[in-house]
């Protein structure tokens, strides 16, 4: 389902309705560009460490604009054994709303642009009909400025006072009416009259009477009586007068007024938060998210629906597990075994079609009712909300192949299930030779890079002239890094020395290990922060702050479990395993209840989460609970 | 007429056409976004310098694309008296070419888009068809790139020999022409296998009996001999055949491959340069080249199709001189007199709507056969071809008016006019409180200033805060810097030094002089500059250089002139003056003729016209010609 500015609202409901419903959900977004940086190569090194990747996707991809974003929800259906699916997609753009409203400005990247254009892409529909949105920031400002009016509208002195309206000429009142509200009247004089009385209840009359009496009163009191329509017990409509006094009428015509700003306001805020309330929905469903190489798609929709990228990557560790606690990432699943041995291309397109054959199986899917199904034979690849569905059925049909493991094999995996545990919050990382994912859940693998040399050479080098230079090393890698320097990494740790200690006279070129030249680059970033006295005092404290974390011990044993060790349980294949015992062991598997009860409306409260992510981690950490329970069933790659 | 990129080429000659013929010329930009700065009001202070203006559009609006190029060509019939239009809309986007060509990035900004979608911008033209482009310095690379291949494949080494279309089986012969191919063949075998001649002329034949033998030769040698046909005297066509051993048969067939791939080469250089082409086209034209308001228009199409901005305001004059060397803007016209009085509203539309009416007169303009006429009544506004039609219809209304001050009074002004020359190279500054606009031709106008004062305070103040500050001072003018400061202009200069004394002794704000601002301004900067040596070694040598040039002296020249006197001037109208006597004193109104002459297909040499450019400018500065000559027809306000 397509959705736009125009008809958001309207399918709100259906959006929120698909995601409390589902048993997964699976996204995509689309860019105005991937990156801004010199080149891919420098952008995406091959030894970046994943610290290292973060801050050049912060730096280099986050003022690009998401403008398109594809949501597919998946439920299964036992009866039928199928998925019944619904795919939404939102096409974005930040229309300023009012005079005072951020005017965002974003980076088009003409190559992203172009592949778009000639995939068809619509721009009219993004930059025409794009659905607005703020993040927490801006949205917490313009509920301000409506507290403000709110405030303002109900004191009294800002108001002035309007009068309610008054009909200007008597009211036509049909010859069959006119003796009962001729009676009313004279009832009501009576009343005003007599002192004793503060309110009259007129007899129960159909609405056409109560419409003439009402537009008869407004004529014959043009400063205002008050007047009220109320239900009996015999859900019976009747009229009731009061006496107000003139203070006494203006304030309730005020809070009437209030009341109905106050509506008002709450919808303009509405429709200014836009598609971040799809985020929130999502966020506060607390459902398993999936997504095809998708820590770019994560960035971005935490950077424009939630707030701007924090500068550590462990704080945005911490932010994305409020964001979204539980997120699996297909392409690094079908990187990592079983799936790896036998499946060659992992790009999206390419997974689609391998996992329609043996061993695998295609999954069954179907569109819900009213939601437009996709013909993956016609392949719409790159709009958003396909990308979407096809992500979701990759991940059907590999969760559906660990179930063949189990004894007995089990034809359908579900989203729950322990099997796909180990693959959650891992984030594929692209073009790094060692390190297959960013760990949200913890501190990231530290491989040991011990064949692995830094290379300095003048500017004219080309790859030809680094495998000249290492020819005596056999087969070499080599990772660029910029003009004049690259990783090479050797196939014998023993050789490193020997290159370093050849190189040792040479004035063209230079070579060092990777430990040197991490330690290095380390003096280097302490020697800037010496620069200036302020910025080193912060320096020193933020040191003292860390040393002391347990971060580092346990990188260190990530270093010697998962990659000394690789030889050893790399090649092993999986062993079957009992299966969870069905979809109604929810709760044991972690989801908190607060989080599957009305989670539509507001944003997850990422602090309070946060601090709960903190305390969970450390947990973990001081137990090596959590590592140690993924390796048994996850498997590093050897080589990547 | 709409041109993208799919029928760009085609129609590049009917461009060319409507420059060449044209009396003046009408362009307008759409763009991407306007600033990225902060706010406008910060981007356009009442009191910035052209030189502080011209920095603030360079840094905060270059980013943008220029995505739309509107030009309208005018050119006057004398027979029909009226114009004949030409509009061009150009459709435009920095598609890349290969994959080594530049990946433009360019910022949006959320409001520009969402104006221009409001007006019904069509996006997916610009993105799927705009014209691509290239500045002069990618350019000058690709054309790099292009010689290396062109000498690769001229060498001899690196193209594998391809043998002549060998025809694989026999050529049919019609009957009728058995004869003369058999005897033709019989020929070429006598004389092949004698060794006293090196070439045989055939005997003229018809093309039908060229194109058999020519056939029945490569299918008889494959291994190829030369076959050339020559026109005799009488321009009958035959054919020589000459011997030629391996070698030179090898050395021609290459010459032929490399002329063909020359071709193809320069085809992708044109196609790759694009919409330059156009620019360089107007340029080279040296044409009057008419804007409504066009600063950014002429600072973003130098900036996107020829070079970066230079770093000084000094340089971008010269650089737009050679670029466009005789610029008139609408806006700065309509606001100077004798306009200034009668025009109450400048924005283009409002211009060209007053400009219907007495006492100017609508202009007689009709589209050229084959081009779509636009519908003034229709509003077509921001579309850059539509504007830039507007554009002209004000300048001709404006200009014709000017005839209505001659002696006997004229209903045609041309192009060519001396009555329009004051308004020549003046690019109007929007919301520049004294100095009405950028002189391209020339120092700027150095305004004194001594009402105004600089106000630096907390920032929570609002305006009101100045007001009341200041209420002892009459009517004051409040032109915000930033949070903290702004200046505030007084009605009467005496009372500077009053409001200066009283603030002496102020806790919460700060007052001085424009004077001292500027004084304390140029001391930062020195100051800052001192930081590094290499920088202030710099900074001394440019000093050395400036001290001794005639612009200061100049500018102290403009300052007496023209504003200390322009309660003398400014208030004098237009008196009649002799009009020009027709279009045939072209070449005394100073069109070189070396502009007029095939202009189409290079670039200007922008650094040859630079130094004319700085030769002429000398001449002028010392003799004070330019000035005196201007400010005798063009008044300059007053107020602003």
């Amino acid at each position: 389902m397509e959705v736009i500015r125009s008809n958001f609202k309207d399918n709100l409901s259906k959006v929120y309705e698909a995601i409390e419903e589902a048993d997964f959900l699976a996204i995509d977004g689309e860019f105005s560009g991937i990156s801004d940086g010199p080149s891919v190569s420098a952008l995406t090194n091959g030894f970046d460490t994943p610290e290292e990747r973060y801050q050049k996707l912060k730096k280099h991809s986050m003022d690009f604009l998401l403008f398109q974003f594809g949501l597919c929800t998946f439920k299964y259906d036992h009866t039928e054994e199928k998925y019944i699916m619904k795919s939404f997609n939102f096409y974005i753009f930040p229309k300023p709303f009012n005079r005072s409203s951020p005017d965002v400005k974003f980076v088009c990247q003409s190559s992203s642009i172009d592949f778009l254009a000639n995939q068809g892409f619509d721009f009219n529909k993004v930059f025409r009909n794009g659905i607005p949105y703020l993040n927490q920031e801006e949205e917490r400002q313009l509920r301000e400025q409506y507290d403000e009016k709110r405030s303002q509208a109900n004191g009294a002195g800002s108001l002035s006072y309007i009068s309610p309206n008054a009909t200007k000429c008597p009211v036509v009142i049909p010859e069959d009416q006119k003796k009962i509200i001729d009676k009313i009247v004279e009832q009501i004089e009576e009343f005003l009259k007599n002192e004793e009385n503060e309110s009259l209840e007129l007899e129960p009359c159909t609405g056409f009477q109560r419409k003439l009496i009402y537009q008869t009163l407004s004529w014959k009191y043009p400063k205002g009586i008050h007047v009220e329509t109320l239900e009996s017990d015999k859900k019976e409509r009747y009229i009731v007068i009061s006496k107000v006094d003139e203070e006494e009428r203006k304030r309730r015509e005020q809070q009437k007024q209030a009341k109905e700003q106050n509506l008002c306001l709450q919808e303009e805020l509405n429709d200014a938060v836009g598609f971040s309330r799809v985020v929130h929905a999502i966020a506060n469903s607390g459902k398993l998210v999936i997504g095809h190489n998708m820590l770019l798609d994560v960035m971005h929709t935490i950077h424009q629906f939630y707030c701007p990228l924090p500068d550590d990557l462990s704080e945005f560790k911490e932010v994305t597990s409020c964001v979204f606690p539980r997120l699996l990432d297909t392409k690094l699943m079908a990187s990592t075994q079983p799936f790896k041995d036998i499946i060659n291309n992992t790009s999206l397109a390419e997974l689609e079609k391998r996992l329609k054959e043996v061993p695998f199986s295609p999954p069954k899917v179907e569109s819900a009712e009213g939601f437009p199904s996709y013909d993956t034979a016609s392949e719409q690849l790159h709009e958003a909300g396909y990308d979407a569905y096809i992500t979701g059925l990759c991940f059907i049909s590999m969760a559906n192949f660990l179930g063949s493991f189990l004894s007995p094999p089990k034809n359908h995996v579900s989203a729950r299930s322990k099997l796909i545990e180990p693959f959650f919050n891992k984030l594929f990382l692209m073009r790094v030779m060692d390190i297959p994912y960013l760990n949200l859940q913890g501190p990231d693998l530290q491989p040991k890079r011990d064949h692995v040399l830094h290379v300095t050479f003048p500017k004219e080098w080309k790859t030809s002239d680094l495998y000249q230079l290492f020819s005596a090393f056999g087969n070499i890698q080599v990772s660029w890094i910029d003009d004049t320097s690259a990783f090479v990494s050797l196939s014998q740790p023993e050789q490193v020395q020997i290159a370093v200690n050849t190189s040792r006279y040479a004035e063209s070129y230079r070579i060092q290990t990777y430990a040197e030249y991490v330690e290095k680059k380390h003096e280097e970033k302490r020697a800037k922060r010496k620069c200036t006295e302020d910025s080193w005092k912060e320096m020193e404290r933020k040191r003292l702050k860390t040393q002391g974390s347990p971060y580092i011990s346990q990188s260190r044993y990530y270093c010697i479990n998962s990659f000394t060790g690789t030889s050893i349980v790399g090649k092993r294949s999986m062993s079957p395993i009992q299966e969870e015992t069905g979809p109604d062991n929810l709760e044991e598997e972690g989801v908190p209840e607060d989080q599957t009860n009305s989670y539509a409306e507001s944003p997850p409260d990422v602090k309070k989460r946060a601090k709960r992510f903190k305390k969970i981690k450390s947990e973990q950490v001081s137990a090596g609970g959590l590592t140690s329970n993924s390796t048994e069933i996850f498997e590093v790659p050897e080589t990547w």
